[in-house]
């Protein structure tokens, strides 16, 4: 694709951070401007990942034809609406959003007509390393980044936004926005929850600190998002509460079944619980394998 | 250490094979001789991890000066007594079962006097993959190896079987046998459960498809344990039955909390929880980091 005169990046965390770094190492815009709360913005200029660091979202999207949302959750109703007063007719949005629903409930509502100019994206990307000092410009290589297309949306901005994200590296597929909460509810945002509430379990034990020491790759691998911000996935899973719910629902009936099983001895129960999930899991593509 | 004239290894798998591969690597024993149910035998005998099979467990510790038994935990009871008859005065032995209070009470019953020549050892490596096909000379380097000595247990043996861990490149630690079960239960058996739940409960969900094409690395890493073999890890989990039931409640616990914090909506009690779980985990070191 053609390169941007002026990409603005709201938010830059590892993601917002990792764009700023992939269209720079592949060249894609003239002019890479920030906006971010302190200590982001110093520490993107710092690490060159944009040329400016606007005064607010407003100036950072001034004269855009690209604005790429990379900020938490919770910010963004705010920043829809503050930037709407300053976005030229033709300026193409996406986000980066871990949930879909509300983010696209947002921008319909504060971009009126401008809202057939956004694409929401959800680059599956991510890591337990935050801000913007974690940014990467590989990160979006070969990565899914699922799209979901609204019936306002241009067909410009679907082929163009499509095509901004296959540039940075990903691999991009359209999914209904409804399905996209209700999947990653179950792959992703009830596993952070859960594993933050192992993690918590272990030190809130009898040894906390002998777990630390005698922890194999088998837990290190397990509890890896459990490093994750926590700030971040409160967000994630207050914003998608009913359908995280309703996995942890799931979850805990399996839960019940094994330790039922195990509080029994039934051994033949267990085994049968246990080859259900290898089974799933067996089927889970290994990178690099 | 100086070598061995011969190890008989029992049981075969991947930590039963490993330690084939690491004695040959090694130059450790003149001869390696194995038993294992078919096909782990042959697959051993053909992988060259053992120089001979023998028909049965008495057969293969006949002349050894080492015994490694490295079954599955229901066959060691069994296995300590049939090789009980056969064993020379001063053979030493060891083990590599993730229990060992157990493990222990089976030797003590069925060795007699030669209880004295036993350490019990569980070294903390391992893998999703399974068989000797997945053994690696190298598995126990700098891998961390625990101990149980008991009083009946002899210095030579002592000595000797903690040195013969040590030349497979491991670090070994004593434990008691006690403090290890329910540590272990807490960061390794109650996990493995809790992850083949999860796994179970998204197969028994609406997406089984859709989560294998959109799961992340963060749920590939959390759920990696998972493919692990359910037969293993069941009767690990009988086993150790009690300490992994204490786990799960108190991992129930911090569960329900996250989920009534969700629930309600209380995003600073869920923040609370979360942080709590973050910072044991960041405690946790990354290897090559």
């Amino acid at each position: 694709m053609s390169g941007f005169r002026r990409i603005a990046i709201l938010g830059i965390g590892l993601i917002g951070g990792s764009v700023a770094a992939a269209v720079r190492a592949r060249a894609l815009a003239e002019e890479i401007v920030g906006f971010a709360p302190e200590p982001h913005a110093a520490q993107a200029l710092e690490a060159k990942l944009i040329d400016r660091a606007a005064a607010n979202a407003a100036e950072a999207v001034d004269g855009a034809q690209l604005v790429v949302l990379a900020a938490p959750i919770p910010a963004l109703p705010r920043l829809f609406e503050e930037i709407s007063v300053n976005l030229t007719d033709d300026a193409l949005l996406t986000d980066v959003a871990s949930t879909k629903q509300s983010t696209i409930s947002a921008a319909r509502l504060a971009l009126g007509a401008r809202f057939a100019n956004y694409l929401a994206a959800h680059p599956i990307a991510g890591g337990e390393r935050h801000g913007p000092q974690a940014a990467r410009a590989d990160l979006f290589e070969g990565c899914l980044t699922l799209l979901c297309p609204q019936t306002e949306t241009s067909e410009p901005a679907r082929d163009q936004v499509g095509a901004f994200w296959e540039s940075l590296g990903a691999r991009v597929s359209e999914i209904d926005a409804i399905d996209h909460d209700r999947i990653f509810a179950e792959v992703s945002h009830w596993p952070h929850a859960m594993v933050f509430a192992l993690c918590a379990a272990i030190a809130a034990g009898s040894w906390p600190q002998d777990a630390l020491r005698f922890a194999g790759a088998g837990l290190r691998d397990t509890t890896r998002i459990g490093a994750s911000s926590p700030e971040l996935w409160t967000d994630i899973l207050l914003d998608n509460r009913d359908a995280v719910l309703a996995c942890a629902g799931s979850c805990d009936q399996q839960v019940r079944a094994v330790t039922s099983a195990l509080r029994t001895g039934d051994r033949q129960r267990l085994l049968e619980l246990f080859s259900v999930g290898a089974r799933w899991r067996s089927h889970l593509p290994t990178p690099g394998r």
